[in-house]
């Protein structure tokens, strides 16, 4: 699917590929929004449109992370854009392209895309198209906002696994810890990038982007903030995740200390006992401590004292 | 609630929004604080003052990181005050908005704050609101000591955990460590957040900072120092938190390794040893070694034996 | 082997060192592509084309890093390809030399190069040869694209190995995934040497790579976010394993604590039992219990009572 | 206390505050040491001497970190000097304020300092005192030789643990590794404080300093060199100390695997050999076996082979 | 010891300190090289060469860390040579100090240096000495080979370490594993610094050393490789050793829970069976069971019964 949108003196059009025409002789801002277009198709109208094959063959890729590059005519973005989540914050991401030219947006990408869907509405299109790249910052406001609610959600979780782990841990639980922890890694990967593109962009590097301007220096500041509070705050539940992993270890290190210790305080303590019983047990026709009078009872007062000098002994070291 | 101080000819009168007509036409300095008013209201205030609209959403969100960015009017700081805190570092925090101007400064906070509360007071108010952006390193200074009291408790706390744990070491005790690390964790990125902010105004990148100017410019540096040392003191706290939690894995290591060697000594010693005693306790019609005259005594002979290599054995081996 | 293109007037010429005089005389530009020859003979060639003798040192060296040193007459990169992966990723690089002159490139390996093989064809080196530079960057791309695809069917590995490790876990799959992390390490080590490569000849260091030439630049910038995104990814690889390796023992040490838990109720119950069962199977002429009417009766009521006693508390513990 | 020295035409009197207007008057320099005095008349004679209130309020207090700052009149720092150490490096620290001017250091402690006391020698001050910074260079580099001492002489113990803890590990060696470490984490701190100082002196902000002075710069380049080696070192044995604690768990992990082990091949081997015997030793009326002729003999020959085939098996597996 | 060689109009002389004066009055270039001389001569020689008491105080040191500094006549490098190294990378070291002027190289060292060794050869002084600085680069080149020689040694040992613990583990190899990790991190520290130190000749902070000058230039640059790749693969190789101790904990930590698995499954069968048979033991005079016709084969098939119905439950755990 291809959608086009042409503000000329205010006045929005929609339509598709034939507003191009329309855009190119009388002028005014296009927005072009390319959807599973076949490959080729979509190649050859970016590349009518002044695209550079290198760059095109990026915004065709599925898994490239995400980057910007200037060239003649357009700058050159690489999205990862926000798809779906589940409660474990295993992200899916699509590939967002953008060439952003002086009067023109083109997006391309491969699914549904929580920003372009956002800022696809009259309002908004008049409001931003006038300046393309305020469009596309306010493209990726929207996205950063999704990341961030998914992001957000993730503090509870911890805090409930730090909870329960210290309670009635599972096997369940630690499961769905180091998950988490995984996909915080990964979409820490993600926001690092997204956080070195809009750096470049602050930094002035791409003529494009005149950031001295007033409302677009703020968006991209504020899209700044957020990048990078996502990529902080990915990092330190990354880490959180970590500690309780290996504060977890150091608990059952713990208990199992104590464990081990109750198992070998009974068995210190009976398993000499029991083969004492077994020797008198034994059917050998002469032993003679068997027909003492008091055999029995003697016996028993031994067993009762060593078995409480071995509790006495326990207790000192504290093992019960 | 919002109150208003009103500064001119070093005359100070106190009052609320009906201030700043006065203030507009007579001129002086203008301290406005807001605390949980309506946030259409405020806002409405706010943009009728000059201030940002992308500076009052974030002044009115609850959890944005601290941050400072310049705006034409209005240099506008961000900052995650102090709420309160319990024994194990548990720091509630609060945002504290502020838009500084040449001759006004704003405060918006959603609770009580140390800061302001330490800086509402007539003497000082006279002595600072001439220069609104020394008046706002002030509540920052009064903050940040706030802060500095609840980190240092902090290192007996570590001390007396880590004397603990390795004489009386329990549950509880592994518990806290775990909640004091992962809550240093926090407030280190809450200080990292300061320490860039504080880093930029002495950089010389807000120009509505003039910190050449002596007054400004030791504050400034002073309100620096402490939140750097408060960056440093958790992030060492952390670490310091981390090793104990590795070094009682250690312990519990080698505790371990000696509660199973002394297990399996007394398994390695009595279960073969009942084991023959249980044979000779079986009901069989024909055991020759029964009806052997000395069979009692020469078993005791053998089993002492058994007994004494595997003791002098373990000794050897520093089991025993 | 020595073969050798000249390219001269859009005309291809192939053939071996004496195509060396052809080009000396009439110009255009001339690939030198040396593979096992003998390492005096090649010395003396490089030397007599004006390549400095450190330079050829290095490039006869297998085992040295990647490199990039400007010389008078050329631009001498030392680059590690890919010769071969297994399913592990454990792959075997290749010291790939090149000088780089103005109308001229000579790469030198000792072994196939897939980075040479895929550009040694007619059609590409007419178009790239005339700026030798861009052709080394071609050759650097293919080998890339190779590394990439080896390293992204890690994700793959690395996913079935933490569902198999938290379902069936045995020795082999630790095996591998130790192995995995070790190779990972030393892809990163190599990408970082890649990626510092190609940064310095982005940055205008080298002064034979005119970096603001349309088509170089680009080239340069797309081998550059490849090399960027291999070294962000096995970095990440290599924390992921990690990951799954320190999960696998906190895994580990709850599934210890469990097993333990069922041992030690097992034996804290029977082996009592057991012991107060052998001293009723002693043979001692006067034991007066064994006489009572109902002493087995009442020995069995004690015994059961005991065992409910001690699993009501091993379940309140969750023991059970 | 308060001690003077004062300088004049390489003429050195020492006294107290009284040789302050001597000074004031006739020139020279003076070097002016406060120890212990009461805090308000200290403050009152360093305001009187053109000390600012808040170097002032640094200097007073006892636990901030090193600092270094430039007023008007004075250069202030703050160092953090060696008061005392045990054998585990838990050095006490104390703060030593410095106010350094054209013709004056006030240096102020509270308690004994070793760099202070070192160069508070008739030869020395004549030698020093006309360049003030000089001599507190001076005094920093007499302090840094007795912090290189003590942490030099931790390279002995960290061996003795490494070697002790492979033999004859306790829990004691164990608790001392875990103090060293926290201690070097500690002093690491101190000592990343002082490298900053130093390198900011270096670098040229502090325009009392002149550093291109010859003398000076050579001084302060050695007491970098030495600040900097502290701050390698012990991160360097602050890491080896970690690394020895990993390593114990692995040495304690494959150790308890052996003594479980052996406890399981003695358990297996023998638990079910005395079921049987106790199958045996039960007093059935009717137990066919017991009757057997050669019953006895038959089970010895059934439990023998059991066993012999059981250790068989362990020692395939290599756990016997 | 001290040993010299004069170079002048391409004549080389050996000799000592009588050289000396014949150089100052002819010129040409000298070569001093000092071993083993007592210190208070050493030192009035060196300082009548004119070189700094600072510099011949820190030559005389024989710990002191890598430096660089530059004097009015001298440049003073303090590097840390080769001396011995054993197959676990204990390498010793000894300090090498050089005084580097226009036309003088002085070393100084404690003890047999490597790469001085290397270069004190007719032929080598002959081509190096009228450069002193390429003379000296050319001697840390030497030292540096020798570096290279013992560290990729150790890739082997390591290959060979991680074969040999996942097979047949032993304490031996674990120390073996936890020294190499530690000599590993001690040289690390070392090459960081040389490093350091030759990055600060190529960034012409010593105006001594004309680094443009093509010899000089290439020389340094090599050394600097070599450098960087000790530095690259001290680090590689110390997270190896760290990645195989900690994958090693993991390994144990799974067949720790196979064995105890093992002993549980054997315990939790036998024990209760072995408590009925002791019941059955007992002597009671009344114990009805054990008069029952049948009552020993009831007893074994309900023995049976239990016993198949726990190695079910085990085997569907996969504990068996
Ligand atoms: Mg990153
Ligand atoms: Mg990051
Ligand atoms: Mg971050
Ligand atoms: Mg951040
Ligand atoms: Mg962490
Ligand atoms: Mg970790
Ligand atoms: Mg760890
Ligand atoms: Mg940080
Ligand atoms: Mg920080
Ligand atoms: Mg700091
Ligand atoms: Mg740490
Ligand atoms: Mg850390
Ligand atoms: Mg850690
Ligand atoms: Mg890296
Ligand atoms: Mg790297
Ligand atoms: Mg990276
Ligand atoms: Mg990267
Ligand atoms: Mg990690
Ligand atoms: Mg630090
Ligand atoms: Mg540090
Ligand atoms: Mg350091
Ligand atoms: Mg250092
Ligand atoms: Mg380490
Ligand atoms: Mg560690
Ligand atoms: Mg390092
Ligand atoms: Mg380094
Ligand atoms: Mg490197
Ligand atoms: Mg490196
Ligand atoms: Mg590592
Ligand atoms: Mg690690
Ligand atoms: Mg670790």
């Amino acid at each position: 699917m291809i959608r086009a949108a042409w503000l000329l003196n205010n006045q929005l059009s929609f339509g598709s590929v034939e507003l191009i025409p329309d855009w190119q002789q009388q002028g005014g801002q296009l927005w072009l929004d390319m959807v599973d277009e076949p490959q080729s198709q979509e190649a050859e109208l970016l590349r009518s449109l002044g695209c550079h094959s290198l760059a095109i063959a990026d915004a065709q890729k599925d898994r490239r992370p995400p980057k910007i590059e200037e060239f003649e005519q357009f700058c050159f973005i690489l999205y990862r854009g926000f798809s779906s989540s589940d409660e474990l914050l295993d992200i899916k991401t699509l590939a967002l392209a953008a060439f952003i030219g002086d009067d023109i947006l083109i997006t391309r990408r491969g699914g549904e895309s929580i920003g372009v869907n956002a800022l696809w509405e009259e309002s908004k299109i008049i409001k931003y198209l006038q300046t393309p790249p305020l469009l596309f910052a306010k493209i990726m406001n929207a996205s950063a906002n999704r990341y961030m609610q998914a992001v957000l959600e993730v503090e509870d979780d911890i805090s409930d696994l730090e909870d329960a782990m210290l309670t009635e841990s599972n096997d369940e639980l630690m499961h769905k810890l180091i998950a988490l922890k995984s996909h915080l890694r990964k979409i820490h990967r993600i926001q690092s990038y997204h956080v070195k593109l809009v750096k470049k962009i602050m930094a002035g590097e791409m003529a494009r982007f005149d950031v001295e301007q007033g409302e677009l220096k703020h968006s991209i500041t504020d899209v700044y903030d957020k990048f990078d509070r996502l990529d902080s705050l990915t990092l330190m539940y990354y880490d959180l995740c970590g500690d309780l992993i290996e504060g977890y270890i150091s608990l059952s290190s713990h208990q199992l200390n104590r464990t081990m210790q109750l198992l070998t305080v009974v068995s210190v303590i009976f398993v000499p006992l029991t083969f004492i019983a077994g020797i008198y047990g034994m059917n050998f026709e002469y032993i003679p401590e068997l027909t003492y009078k008091h055999g029995y009872f003697m016996l028993w007062g031994f067993m009762l004292a060593v078995a409480s000098a071995l509790v006495w002994t326990f207790r000192r070291k504290r093992w019960l």
